[in-house]
Formats: C-alpha cells, structure tokens, sequence
C-alpha cells in the first residue's frame, strides 16, 4: 500500500543554524525559509536525489511541534512520510488493522498542498508517520 | 555531497511485530529477519520504491543499540543514512566544518558490506547520521 518515502522531518529550535549544517557540512541542496502559518511552522527543505529532508521550526503561538521541540531542544526527527494513492482508501484499511488516526482522522490539506493523516505512533514501533496523498 | 538517503532504522524490541505492521497494516514488501551478529542487531528490509525502512532489534549481550531500546521499549526512529561518493574525503570535508565522527573515526564495514561512518546527533540538529559510501 505505502508507496515511496516522501520525506524525514526534523524538528529544531534554530531553523538558520539546521540548514547551515545541511548545506554547508553535508554539501546539500538546501531551500530558504518557507513559513507556513497555517501548519504552525517553517520549513526548510533539503532535496536529496531521492527524497527530502524537512527540517521543521515552530511557528506561531500554537506550533503542534512546540511541545515536541521543548522536549528535545536539540533537534530530533520528528516524522516519516509515506505517499499512497488514496489516503481514505489507506485509512480504512490502517483502520481495519486496529491502527489510530490522530486528530479527527479526516485527512486536511498538508504542507505540499496534498491531502494528510497522522497516525499514531504507538500503532507504528514509535514512529510518527504521516500519510501523503500522491 | 551527500546523495541518496539509503535508509531510515527503526530501533525495536520485537522485530516480528515491526514487520508484521508494515507487512500487513502498512502493505509494504518486507524481507524476513536477518541477523548480523557483527553489528549486534537483526534486520528486516522494509523496501519502498525510493528508499528502504530498516527494522533493527538488538541481537546479543553487547549490542550497539540495547542502550537505545531500553530507553524506547515501544520504538523509536533511530538514524538516517545517506550515501556519499568518497567516505574518507566526506569525513575530512565534516571534521573541517566542526563535527565530530564517533567512534573512532574511521570507517567500518556495514550492514550492507560497504564502509561506514556515524556522525555525532549533537552536530546533526539531533538525529544520528549514518554515511555509507556508494
């Protein structure tokens, strides 16, 4: 069902500081800054030959990764993201095999302008994962 | 310089389970359990169109990631590996930036037979790099 790994976010403190390391040290091709207001953070994307890094800054009073980022002040990956051709299609099935949606479990519009879903990381050997539309 | 992200590990403590989730839930292609006595784990290949999932459960006394599962019983991601053309020039091109190779800074060989470097999660924005040369 899951198709390809669409991206490995890391969550930091010091976004400026994160995309130096990737594109100064580790020779990447690194984005500006793209602040999202309505996802709650800013990204930086680092495009590797076969998939992205998002190195995600919380933004905004409400960031759903503050909690994340005051946990592990350092930086920490955050999530995986895997694309699949029909997100309520992949829902159902999740479902049917006793996996947890977060939220609402309706999927909303994500940061590539696709639709999302979150599941819970307990379903899934303690990763986040986010489902992406293709 | 960096090129392909390789892999994401998921360190876990029950590895049948790991598989079974993205076998069944997930529908992901996943190999049957490999130990690697030499590296202290056993693996399962989750194999995506782009970029492969590596299940990882400690195997023996002295595994490297024992530490790691104790601290995360239910799972946890555990580090990134990205390919590099060069492991030795890629290692000198990092140490000149400021960061710090662990161990003992010289490459080994992995868990797919070709040398290998860790890189220190604090220089990293927190997430533990494997570079695996190509």
């Amino acid at each position: 069902m899951i198709g390809r790994l669409n991206h490995v976010a890391i969550a930091v403190t010091d976004l400026a500081a994160a995309s130096a390391i990737y594109r100064d040290a580790l020779g990447a091709k690194v984005s500006p800054p793209t602040a999202l207001p309505e996802h709650g953070v800013t990204v930086v994307f680092v495009e590797l030959p076969n998939a992205k890094i998002e190195l995600i800054e919380p933004l905004g009073a409400h960031s759903p990764i503050a909690g994340f980022v005051a946990k592990h002040p350092g930086g920490a990956i955050h999530h995986l993201c895997f694309e699949v051709d029909d997100i309520v299609v992949a829902r159902e099935r999740l479902k049917q095999c006793g996996a947890h949606v977060l939220d609402d479990g309706n999927p909303k519009i994500g940061a590539h302008g696709k639709p999302v879903l979150f599941l819970n990381p307990k379903d899934f050997a303690g990763a986040l994962i986010e489902l992406e539309q293709s």
